[in-house]
């Protein structure tokens, strides 16, 4: 079915954008979306660490000058919710990132625009609020690297965020049963102009996987360098480990998202919302900390700030609201999510996110 | 079906009214009493604790002299079965809380009628028994609020409820699928002549939650205007954290009851029982406290007073029973669980309440 | 289906006499028997208890001389399995009791006959081998409870085993659901002939359990006047409270039987294996202990066993193979379960019953 | 269906070889190869226990110098994926070991002939690479168990694998239920030949269990005559119990193999992971130590390396792969496994086996 150009009827919380969206994809792209890689362990963990928590409601709190804003890394927010990177929206909807970008303006979320995206960073700059960042995928040759920041800095992207824990990826057994392929026309329209390096053929012997994919797999050492490459803050994306968070602190890193890319790496690697306290922990409680990974509604956006992020990004349910209604859905579920995160802190007694940063989760029953 | 003019044959057991309701009502007024908020997480949390606690039945007990009888806040009651305040209760019988009020008398049950009952109070007044309280929600104009106070004084409920959890509520996400919307001609009788307060027009920037629906909830200073108003008993329903519970208890409040609407407000809160032993520490062992939640069965009520409660409130079975036979329903049921719990304390040994609260429980298996 | 004369061909282990057992029995007498009390929590936590514990195998250990002898209060036995009281056999085959006292007698099981059983104890006995128990119901008069005991012992019984846990009973929701009534004709042969004693009319605002059901339940002066009337080895079963065992075994009782009665009285009790290492640490090592409640299989036997049990009481599955193939039915079981004890013990490692005892369960995985 | 002769084309992980073959098996011997004992509680316990530890990927790790290697036992091994020693692999394809071989030599993987193949070890031995082990069940008589350790020598075996665990096997309810008889000609080709053991008649009291089957089952002396016997390294398989670990260390046995042999035989013993890291423990870094039970994957095997395991071996899925397409599809699974290997190894961080050892698992969400 179509995009349609409003606010669908029958939506009632965030969510039902997850079910509604399978009538407006095609089948095969919706799984490969919605799936996560090899049998869907991580992904699903993503989402069953939200329901160990339970929220204490209070009492008598006084929540009448509530509100959400928050200052992330010096930048004024007037909430906590941003959009996930996200590769190819062309999947989702023809027009893809041009509407994403649209519709986070409407909400002023900051909207971090893929390296691999439908469109190029310069058209969804067009389209995007002045709170657009652009995520990188540091690439085999230096100069193409460095091109792409040049470009985002040159767009007005106002930060950097690296992506570090997807060297391998592959659709979930369920999207390859249901058919899913790329399309051939799903191209990476950033990169469409830059040469293709010449691999050297494999040498007997040659891991496929050591001495091939992880070739190019970034180091510390390109780290350093791109960040010696360019004034605009750089985020990293993809942390799940205490130690990684620390070391990659004390690099210079504006800030990091505890995320395990939505599950779609490691299948078996551990939910992102267990590790988020541990890495609150091990950086400090000033230092500025994302989170994603199983965010379906403002109950769960509470959640994680209470267990330590101070903000979170949207990516699963950002692309079936894409493919519902466009910007206009994008828009509306921001508006939604933002609405669901303000119900949650009213019933709980909280006025501010600080006030949920101090909240104590309790296992659930 | 139209409700019975007798007991049902075929209850064998209390919560039997739960699968015999849904031929007496309509589906969508099921799907809404039956459903808790959002995805019944913190309803169905109610229930499975419950499960996770129990009984160690004892030998050789004398209990020929046994009795559930008990003193509650000075009040005599034969049974530790209240029914809670539930609001329009013409959903599920067409004389609502005037049959319910009849069914509570016959077996000596204080009822807590709701300030969104379907009739007015003083029409259930006179169905009712002398053990009748006044739930009440606190009204954006406090005149409003003290006529509803000295009218329950006047129609003789010997106490105040008040309830503070549900600053929020919307039906579950299943009773709006199924089609739940409250019917026209369903009203809070006792609030009918009021008039409705000018509400200010939203400002730009405002908050729909904080600066909207939260701007008449109830605060510190209102619960102390209220106690100044009158001589009643004032009880508090909602409390779940104990640091709320004994700053509650410090204002004077006669008693508390611990709960969470039934998960009818803040789904993802934890369930009742869950929260109940450690508001009972906070209190002390002899402060009164209810409690409701998920009870089902009189092992359910056994074990919510081995936990910490002197006497609990029966919500959805309530209206079910309703549903079912009117007033004979409601009795029939409130003599079940009274059988139940006696049955259960025989089994377990416990010839009183106080045996029952000086029982361990122990983790189900 | 009638009970075959032969054993059936298709068992391949104990636990499947339970679903072959459907097509022998009236759908209502199966769900009765298979069934507990209430919503079968506790009957179906018996079961789930054994799922809790693993067995650790060992290696090279010479069980070529093993053995499951024991000697139980005197008593030497050839195997720890016994066939537990079991009222109203009939239900499950026209011959009930007679037919399972010739099956016990072949694989020299203990039987314990119950008072409740659908022929006489003398008739028993006739068929039954020299191991034979008598189960006894305390009965409202002391002359009559005192006839029982004399009868037993006139017929050559060789212990009373006391039920104390077992004040109200009454058959599961599913068997009720299922039409389970006791058939007229399906009655208490032993207490056939005794007056049935005149009750005093209930009194108002007496409660039909404590005051009624309850008067004549057992107390511990019936308990010593008991003991001081007969010679025989008195056991009790129903005890599940470290407490209780502890001070039934200061009466001088010989013996205790930790059951929950098969989960058909208190629903909501826990299970007896749960509570079976508790009673053992109670009583010392060396007290003579029984288990009952949700033995299915040889390694269930083993488990208890290594769980702190001297020997085990089948219920359930002894219906079952009854009413398949009468006392060849219950003869093959008792052979079945005997064979999976020695296949259990021998990959195990265990040569004797005591290595068992001296054998570390682990938490199942 | 007839083994394909070529790789099929809709294998997306190892894993899927396991549902593919159920269209290249006669389902009787599915059911017997996918079963375990019993009601599969150990088999099913083997897979669960995968799952209940998860991976925490790091950031920025070299891994371009990554590689599989080991030297187990002083072999130098290219990955550490061997082939379990499966009996009877007619059932899974005509040619069943030497296929097996043949792919097994591909991947350079030891492949572990049975004592129980459907093919004489020699036959076995002409098709395998030089990594070739022969599994030895010790026979009631010692020169045909000399025999069979002469002739595993003179086809150039590299090392014996003692099985120590399966003294009674029988197959799953399930595939009994399914209809599993071990076909006519499906015989254990190596003992042919042997003259069957005159058996003295069982004397009355006598134990079929005790006196009966585990008559012959291997001892201390047993091993010790053995180990006298031979100059190839004597490895055994079967071991849980750390204390068992510890007395084969001592007894000069050149490593062991972690394993409940798949879950077919004591059906409650718990799962081989389970007791993976304490037999480590009891046997030092060191010690060469295997595993088997419930590896379907890649990131299988990285946690059974992580949990203590030197190498793995493959049981059902290389009967599956062997149905699927013969030697070409055990080459397939082999190099999947592998390739499954390397992605989680460098998606983890981990450049080496010896990186694998020092990762912490987390309990899985």
């Amino acid at each position: 079915m179509a995009a349609l150009d409003r606010i669908p009827a029958d939506i009632q919380c965030a969510q039902d954008y997850e079910s509604l969206a399978q009538s407006f994809m095609d089948p095969a792209h919706y799984a490969y979306i919605a799936g996560g890689s090899g049998d869907d362990i991580t992904s699903r963990a993503n989402r069953s660490a939200f329901a160990r928590w339970s929220i204490c409601p209070r009492l008598l709190r006084d929540v009448r000058q509530g509100s959400t804003a928050l200052t992330l890394a010096g930048l004024p927010l007037p909430h906590p919710i941003l959009l996930a990177p996200v590769a190819y929206q062309a999947l989702a909807h023809p027009r893809g990132e041009l509407e994403t970008a649209r519709g986070a303006a409407v909400l002023q979320s900051p909207m971090i625009a893929s390296t691999l995206s439908s469109h190029t960073l310069e058209e969804i700059a067009e389209q995007a609020g002045p709170l657009r960042w652009f995520q990188l995928y540091l690439q085999p040759q230096r100069d193409v690297t460095l091109d792409l920041v040049r470009r985002a800095e040159a767009a007005g992207y106002g930060a950097i965020v690296i992506t570090l824990d997807a060297s391998i990826q592959l659709p979930s057994r369920h999207a390859l049963r249901a058919g899913f392929k790329m399309p051939a026309d799903c191209i990476a329209a950033n990169l469409r102009h830059y040469p293709q390096p010449a691999e050297p053929p494999a040498q007997a012997g040659e891991s496929r996987i050591f001495q091939g994919v992880m070739r190019h797999a970034p180091l510390h050492a390109d780290l350093e360098w791109l960040l010696a490459q360019t004034r605009l803050p750089v985020w990293l994306k993809g942390v799940l480990h205490p130690d990684d968070a620390r070391s990659l602190q004390s690099l210079g890193i504006s800030g990091l998202v505890v995320s395990n890319h939505g599950g779609r790496t490691l299948d078996g690697a551990l939910s992102s919302l267990t590790m988020l306290p541990q890495v609150r922990a091990a950086v400090g409680a000033d230092y500025p900390l994302l989170f994603d990974g199983g965010i379906r509604s403002g109950a769960d956006i509470f959640k994680a700030i209470a267990l330590g992020a101070d903000a979170v990004l949207i990516g699963r349910l950002q692309l079936y609201a894409l493919s519902v209604a466009g910007a206009l859905g994008v828009a509306h579920l921001l508006r939604t999510l933002h609405e669901e995160l303000e119900a949650t802190m009213a019933l709980a007694g909280c006025a501010t996110l600080h006030d949920i940063r101090t909240t104590t989760l309790l296992r659930a029953d």
